[in-house]
């Protein structure tokens, strides 16, 4: 349930409300949105009668019972869409972001060469994986904290912010100047990761399960937000099908769908969801015209020896070619890319853990 | 296995090479192409020595083994995109069509109505339901030869060409002055009706299978081809998985992979896909996006009254505006829309049917 | 909706109460059960007051809404199992029967030396296709009519009952002397085809589609029953995902829930679910476990020669050795195994295409 | 790579062996067996010439290439069936076992009465969730801690060794009394997990993940064995697919299949697969048919009033019956049930954390 408070309350006006409803025993999150604050209790609300509330308190406009099981995500409850601050450059509400970078990195080289060139080319975030989850205990598992330490020189070098992938909640100290952490697929359902980095301050980018339903996308997205960040960028990457040509089959009408019922903003990976490198380029075209509102690249500099994942990275000038191409579709589509900061505060920067969560949640776009 | 032919070999040095071909018990396709002729083999090939075949023969340019299961369908034989001819409309090859119209024809009023709209918005063909397969026995069916006739008579009305589903081959009479025939996502495997059309004279729409790889699909459309009618347009019209909040996922994937493998032209059909009308937008943007040559858009006067799938179709003005975007996009890709005719004859208008196929098939885009 | 008839209803008040109902616009299906005759009306009945029926129609017992699509097929509407008559062999009802047979008729002799030595395994009926659907155009296509032919030679030859597929309505014909006609996977939403062959006085074995809901092959059978043809045996034969390796997932579930909710037969074919030999046995035993009442196994004289699917074929050794472990296993599920026939007429053999269906249809087991 | 040592050579000849290889850059897996101890390369062994291995070192029978991407999962490396000690009581090699109990731990009374009727009915093993992944972070979660201490209670009261899942890996150590270890369905593929409990000397119980293929469970299982512990347990619990009337599809094909890749016990979970009650015994009857070691069967005292997926929980009568019947027929299938304790140690007892993983790994099943 959702109670959408009338413009101009005063916060004292809107802490007394709050205070009210949780002495009722609910759980509540409160979305401050340019014009409108939005209380979005969580609990039975089953015997609240929206009528006598409305009437009772003057700074409620109306209220609104919501019906999903997902309910700080929900659009209901943040009509306006949210902004998350990726060290400094904002994802979402119009404003379009691009993530290049390796699967994994390598060495300082190869990544200070890869992140100068795919910001010269226009990305501006880089990626690269220091943890990598991998199918065989045989395989190449990525430099681990060293991996880190290099993404963090080529971040220094190039002023790109950064998104690596986190495995496990005991590798988050090691994340302190990561700007995006990195939820995976195949942690999409890890609830209890979820919940500690519902407690960081710090952006996440949550991958959707390879046989996740959006729904249940929503429902992980609520889990950190429950824990009171709501700083998170969700990330269609194909699901599985039967279809053998492609390595999963990306889910488009994903993108429209989230966006619709949520206020999050929704990026796509074409690169692990094709597992092919000719299909990138197209998809990437496609999530443009979907209405995305990033992209994530998966670009080596020399993809024969990639470590990982080289059949569906792009070299370094197949990326930049592609880059000329998606500008064009980023300004066509009539949204900014790129060139926008966030002014003031980092988000993305160091963080603070939050205690154990408090009653009421507070959510803003600043 | 394919040979590819000098430019310039006259008609009487290619059917001595094909004679040739053919004592050797080889079924052959011939494909005409603007600057070269490619002669496609069927048959255990393992034994053919190609140099020798090269050295042999003049007038062959060099030859290659097609290991992929299709061969007519494959770009290997026919490396120039195929332009489909849909009753005077050209589909692929650089030409965008947009196809539109009810799930079914309901009345003449209805059909009429919905066939000047779409028109004035800008679609170029007009498709309508007669037959139409249903889950339940007790489900409204189509009006049968009845829907045929309003079907037409829109067409005379309008001049726009017209697409619709044949469900078994003893249909196929009935749909003599029908301009383009569609099998349906459920008989795209039904292989006798997929021969039945390749021996009509007649553009053939194939819709790929709920559960259907792509490689299936071109298999199929080899079924058509190998008959003898080379004009056949793949559609993706969404495959089944998991996901509840779409009733189909939409493989957009299935766009540039198709166009790789085969030279046939591929549109998407956004409606059935994603079974809400609320997705056809965006979809429909991200078909045009990723390459294809033209969308199938259900468009109903009064959706809420549709006797079937009103939850999909667009209303007339919901498809104007759309179109208004759409054609933005569609120049934006560099392709040509709605405004080209194909001179001379018609092959999507009466149909000749094939005599049980000779040894030699021959293929061109004329 | 449903109304179970008193016992000891007389013919002449049946009538006189379906005459009734029919009055009112709807059409009838009578179920004869040993006990009971249940009337299942289809139409809307959403106007029709249950209780004032049954007070006013002395005959009636109690009536019952039937919410689920299928009408014909469900429980409800025959609370006993349906016994089919397959050539004579009595299928369900704890009558448990073995279909034994080679993927394609190849030959006379390799046909008659299949089905002797099955029988004298205990295979209780023969299957051997005569008409493939096959993925390529370029394959095997199976012997068509002369397939028939060789196949009813080895039903003289061992008195077999025979069981085999038909690919479109045209053929119909060729399958007067057939005792089971199967509808395979592919065709199972051919709707057109359903219609005909329950206008047919034949068992009909309807496979479930590759990607199809159990609730969409219970509608497949109800287009079947709808059309005057209660003798239809249900077929679980693997549904498509994304696992690897096997060529499609068993889906055992289906034979319990289908049995729950209609009151056809279900029976199990391992060898295509798999598409390896090795997993037949277990799976074979898996679906007596489960409750199925019959198995559909493919067994050739020479698997590695075989024309079509001769990797999921048993040889007819294992096939022997195998039926020894069955035998023991269907007895000790206390089901009847291949030592009944049934009395009497023989619905499996010549057959009168029905007159277009009349409102009221009799089903009964006799 | 593996190489089978003749019989009776003596542990200084395998040191001298094993020191060889490893000298040569390889990690060793040694399985000890009744008859043959059998030494396991892992590295890329394509330099290595079998012919002269075995002509060169006397103590080796013969040699043979692993082709398959688990190694020490891998049958050829233990030809014989792995036995799993669960507290005592060994799963495998013709041992069966069931496990039971409810979803979640309530109460106090609630597990214990759940564990003593169990018992009485002839359940082997006692389940019960403490830590309860759960897809809405408003759910209940489970009593987390105190959930272990009541189901260790329950442990006192009836001796049956308790199943319990972990979340994450700073939960281990509260699972120092647990007899067998779950990893769900959702971390399968949490490899940081997988390695942690790969660690331990404890039984762990690996869930197939909702859309894993049966190759990456046998990789995750491969994640456990490469840190030393070779006492896994796999788990069939469902797959996601498209039917709508099981929650998940079980697919029974996976038991035999894991069975000839693997030496592993293969259990199977018939309740979360289906996701209704009336599932459960069919399924867990084509269990046993089908070949698998055991069976996971979730029961409640009060299924209507359970805290989590009561629809698909027996009653504590249900359950009863259901066991008489498994028992009959686990007799039937020639396996040993319920009877049977592992002398001496007890390695589902107190744990060890395992150092660092050593070069060579010892398996057996002692």
């Amino acid at each position: 349930m959702v109670f959408v408070l009338k413009p101009g309350v005063s916060q004292r006006e809107i802490d007394r409300f709050v205070a009210l409803i949780e002495s009722r025993g609910f759980k509540t999150f409160i979305s401050i949105g340019t014009e409108h604050t939005v209380v979005c209790l969580i609990g039975n609300t089953a015997a609240i009668d929206i009528d006598s509330v409305v009437q009772t308190n003057d700074i409620v406009e109306y209220g609104k019972r919501v019906t999903e099981p997902y309910k700080a995500v929900n659009r209901t409850a943040h009509p306006e869409d949210t902004i998350v601050n990726g060290g400094g450059v904002p994802i979402g509400a119009g404003m379009f972001q691009v993530i290049a970078g390796p699967c994994s990195v390598e060495s300082e080289e190869q990544i200070i060469e890869v992140a100068r060139s795919v910001k010269a080319a226009g990305a501006t975030l880089l990626r690269g994986g220091a943890f990598k989850p991998r199918t065989s205990p045989y395989a190449f598992m990525g430099l681990g904290a060293d991996g880190l330490k290099l993404l963090l020189a080529a971040k220094k070098e190039t002023g790109l912010p950064v998104v690596t992938e986190v495995m496990n909640q005991t590798q988050l100290p090691l994340f302190e100047e990561i700007d995006v952490i990195q939820v995976g697929a195949r942690n999409m359902q890890n609830f209890d990761l979820l919940r500690e980095v519902g407690r960081c301050r710090k952006p996440v980018l949550l991958k959707r399960g390879l046989a996740n339903t959006l729904e249940e996308l929503l429902m992980s997205a609520e889990y950190i937000m429950s824990e009171g960040n709501s700083q998170v960028i969700l990330c269609e990457r194909g699901i599985r099908t039967f279809e053998t040509y492609t390595r999963n089959t990306l889910d488009l009408s994903a993108v429209p769908l989230l966006k619709q019922k949520s206020h999050l903003p929704v990026i796509v990976d074409p690169s692990h969801a094709a597992g092919i490198q000719v299909l990138v380029a197209p998809l990437a075209r496609a999530a443009i015209a979907v209405g995305s509102d990033g992209l994530m690249i998966e670009t080596h500099n020399d993809p024969a020896r990639a470590l990982c994942d080289g059949a569906q990275s792009l070299n370094l000038v197949q990326f930049a070619g592609l880059m000329d191409d998606l500008k064009r579709r980023i300004a066509f589509e009539g949204k900014q890319f790129g060139d926008q900061v966030i002014q003031g505060g980092n988000p993305g920067g160091r963080f603070l853990r939050l205690p154990k969560i408090a009653k009421s949640v507070i959510f803003n776009n600043g």
